[in-house]
């Protein structure tokens, strides 16, 4: 018998508990072993929920599922940084495998987390934490193996790429699309933390330390978000074949690493370009393999709940390498630079070198590097590096 | 320690050997065991070769090799459909795990060599028999264990997907396309394995029996290759937005499944759309996890070989199911079906229902079935299903 303690009851947890049981059966079947759900860890055991505990105990008594020798497995489902990180932490030293959904707590103390996993013997997997229900983590274990990976760059928010297709589909303004997303759930009430990229940061932190085998930061990573694109941004580049898009991207050459999170106008007949709507996708660029790239939903009870439940069968049947904690790689981190053309709209004259004029405060600058763009910019204005 | 024989010395075997030794240490390292591979099995040891054996034995004998107590571990990357089959088949009966990258052998054998595998307790890998170094096959045997998959669609052949390419961005003969792929090297001398759709349905075999769990044979399949396109009819639908694929497509409903590879015009801002040139591209389709999609290099020494290297690891690393034979759902299969609008082209007057004249002899029809459009279709007609 293995018995597993599900923290969080939420969307995602109540998620974890249907599919469990619409699975139990078959994995029992094939595990030869039983496998039970009896804790269920919430905030408030008076909340109505919609999905059946099945049997399982409500407690709001963290040491119920910590200090109960025969509870294996912790799915964390909470959402929450302090309680969340707590849990995680000495489920682990007390030798509970840790399944997570949690990538605030994960940006935070990554590598501390993983090495407690590794000291004591047990898996720290969190498939869920980037990229919702798509399977990313895994693949990307496997592929980093070897040091080979170059680059990665993807669309790690489903609610920015959301409100960014709204904007080029649509004559909708930028606060309209923010209000109507807020209302359909895709966005939190302070959308702050996704349209400014402080969520896509943090899934870009764990990517790219993954990728890298080595320390990158939420520090070490350049941030912009969406918040001072407008309509007319978003629908000139539209008009002229290109999406744009809240772009994660990291890349190393030897010890040096540049990563950045910032809006990007890409072909819409290219893989990221083509990707509308809330999905989420990521492309990695490496020696032997040459280029990888895995695209799915990023969000929503089920393909969360697939992800968590995806792990567990993998520390269930001990399908995984323990001996991968975060690797220590020496990296230097540099401000992201790259030189392209820009779309810039500022109402004060330009100092920058302009290819085209694209209308009343709009240019298609010559190709200039990122940094000097940033240096140069007058107030006020906006520039958006474009892909070929 | 641990002993393998790499069965085939071409393009593929050759990356394996290469890569093999690059990554041998860290492996060891890893592993705590050594690990070696003395035998490389060719047809004819006499012929030159770009990679250094690194102290391998060259052989033509397969009993060498099968009957060598201390080899656990066979890579076949042989690409003989007769010398394949009985290698795989022998080895597995004698308790070694295979690695292949050789779809014709699967296709023709998948069930059988699957059992075999299962009944003597190994593994039996071919993460590179389709999509090369794209990690398709793995993650599909974890989304397939619960019976979710609703159906695929995908780009499997890079050498079609080459020419059709080219086709749309160039003015540039269908004859003319083929001559020049065949010698850059992206077709076989005789290309009709490739155009004519055959190398994609043995690679759909492999990926719906899995997807579906139960048996789905190339006779399953029903199959039109890129033959009877001519620039002209991919330059219009080019025009107009689309990009002409040879997709193969396979749904199921119940147990009724219906699979088929056909030429269809995709939007070129999706995800098979956008996929210009040689990668490799599959979209699964599900319950919970929704939609998930993997792209990558179809083919290549080097993506190959990193696929089949990533097989060795799980192998040693006893990181895969062994209870995962392809399954014995018992599946009913009708003939591909679907309603959509077609691009016809026909010197003769057509009496399928027209929406729109593009110009001489082409036609857009209303939405109308696929079946009825075959069977109403002028003789030397051509027909392409165009997907919103």
């Amino acid at each position: 018998m293995i018995r597993i303690a599900l923290a969080g009851y939420g969307t995602v947890g109540q998620g974890v508990m249907d599919l469990f049981h619409k699975r139990k059966e078959a994995i029992e079947q094939r595990l030869g072993k039983q496998v039970d759900l009896p804790y269920v860890l919430v905030r408030d055991t008076s909340k109505p929920r919609d999905i059946d505990l099945q049997g399982a105990i409500l407690t709001s008594d963290v040491r119920r599922i910590l200090d109960d020798e025969t509870v294996q497995i912790v799915m964390e489902a909470t959402g929450d940084i302090d309680l969340g990180y707590r849990l995680m932490k000495e489920a682990l030293e007390k030798k509970k495998h840790v399944i997570t959904a949690n990538k605030s707590v994960l940006s935070l103390h990554f590598e501390e987390l993983s090495e407690k996993a590794r000291e004591h013997g047990v898996y720290l997997l969190y498939e869920a934490s980037v990229g919702g229900g798509t399977p990313l983590i895994k693949p990307l274990q496997d592929l980093s193996l070897h040091g080979e990976i170059r680059s990665l760059r993807g669309l790690l928010s489903g609610s920015c790429n959301y409100v960014l297709t709204k904007l080029r589909e649509e004559s909708i303004s930028y606060e309209e699309v923010v209000e109507e997303a807020t209302e359909l759930g895709f966005l939190e009430a302070d959308p702050i933390d996704d349209v400014g990229g402080f969520d896509t940061r943090r899934k870009l932190r764990i990517l790219a330390t993954l990728a890298f085998q080595g320390k990158t930061e939420e520090a070490d990573i350049s941030l912009e978000g969406i918040t001072e694109l407008k309509q007319e941004d978003i629908s000139r580049l539209g008009e002229r074949g290109y999406a744009v898009r809240l772009l994660a991207q990291a890349k190393r050459e030897g010890q040096r690493v540049q990563a950045s999170v910032h809006p990007v106008a890409l072909p819409k007949a290219s893989f990221l370009g083509a990707m509308d709507g809330a999905e989420n996708g990521v492309e990695f660029f490496g020696e032997n393999f040459i280029k990888v790239s895995f695209q799915g939903s990023g969000a929503g009870r089920y393909p969360t709940a697939h992800a968590m439940l995806s792990d567990l069968e993998d520390a269930l049947f001990e399908l995984r390498r323990k001996d991968l904690v975060a690797k220590k790689e020496p990296l230097h981190h540099e401000p992201f630079n790259e030189e392209t053309r820009f779309y810039i709209r500022s109402a004060e004259p330009l100092t920058l070198p302009v290819e085209e004029k694209w209308g009343e405060n709009i240019w298609l600058t010559a190709p200039i590097e990122y940094l000097q763009v940033k240096s140069m910019l007058p107030p006020g204005a906006v520039a958006i590096p474009i892909e070929k």
